[in-house]
């Protein structure tokens, strides 16, 4: 490349985010030079302002410019159900369904004995002790339907046992728009054990 | 959303680069805060730099840090071609290929009555001044095999007639790794006619 350093250096660093490699990062960047003051000077100022604004929740582990996030701070949500999730970004994706008017917990990831993750990391502790106080009715385990979400999810539900409040999890089936054909063998089961009348 | 306004911020703006959309700026966003120190703050700190310090180049339209680019200032380059290319991305593109040692023009876009983009704006009659300098021997027109593209190549063809220098175009044919049956007619046709001897 016959470009000068600071080029090269923002295509790699760009290059590393998810979903974007080298040639879609030179891309982006090109797109950049060309919208210089109405993007490219904006977008370093809106990533430096969340770098230095942006944190957890110590309630919940969602992200938000104070200590406690909004949805903590929201007196109105139902503070009986405590949604958890395994990451921001799934707290996000309830928020934008609309389903969840409760509380959550974020685990910031799953069990895991090879990344070291255990229930520490996960701060279950906390998730636990929680699920004790008086308001708590239920917990919705919300972990990814995949081996180390499921384990997670197994792991809370008996650690939840003493704390005597409701242990529920989203239910399995065919996708909402979702072709029978494609589905994998595991759905398809789920999806048949659990089918429900029609006028339901 | 229930996430405060400099994340929504940084979401919208990611979401305008080429390539990605709100759910892949989500999955970035989620991505820089994980690796905040590593990559968010450097990456802010690069877009700024290269905003700050990278501008196009005064003779070719290259970037670089620097007035004159590092190709232009490079005397070791073949100074008696010039590469006419669409964009910076192209000269990138034909620098990593390799095959090039001249020096370039790049018009920074193609001529287009809808767009209002005509020789003025592609710097046309600095590249025919330049093509008239007697070193200059030939100008290679690599713009892009499109309708507009080969409309801007060959108006630049008929300004340059007065320079008396050789004007050439990239070959047209099959792409190396492409397969006949997704190949459109007029490639095909195109390879056909130009077709050589196997041993050439």
């Amino acid at each position: 490349m016959s470009v000068d350093n600071p080029l090269d250096d923002l295509i790699r660093r760009l290059a590393r985010l998810p979903g974007l490699g080298s040639r879609s990062a030179r891309r982006a960047v090109m797109h950049l030079m060309k919208n210089r003051d109405s993007l490219m000077v904006p977008l370093a100022e809106d990533i430096s302002r969340v770098a230095q604004s942006v944190r957890h929740c110590v309630e919940c582990g969602n992200f938000d410019t104070a200590d406690t996030c909004r949805i903590c701070r929201n007196a109105d949500r139902d503070q009986s159900r405590i949604c958890v999730v395994e990451d921001v970004a799934d707290l996000w994706a309830m928020e934008r369904a609309g389903v969840f008017s409760g509380r959550y917990h974020v685990l910031g990831g799953v069990m895991s004995a090879i990344d070291g993750i255990g229930p520490q990391e996960l701060r279950i502790d906390y998730l636990v002790s929680k699920a004790a106080e008086d308001e708590v009715q239920e917990v919705i385990l919300a972990t990814s339907a995949t081996v180390d979400g499921q384990t997670t999810a197994h792991y809370i539900a008996e650690r939840l046992e003493p704390a005597k409040v409701q242990v529920t999890r989203l239910a399995h089936g065919v996708p909402v728009g979702g072709e029978l054909d494609y589905l994998d063998d595991g759905t398809l089961a789920q999806a048949m054990r659990a089918r429900r009348l029609i006028n339901d």
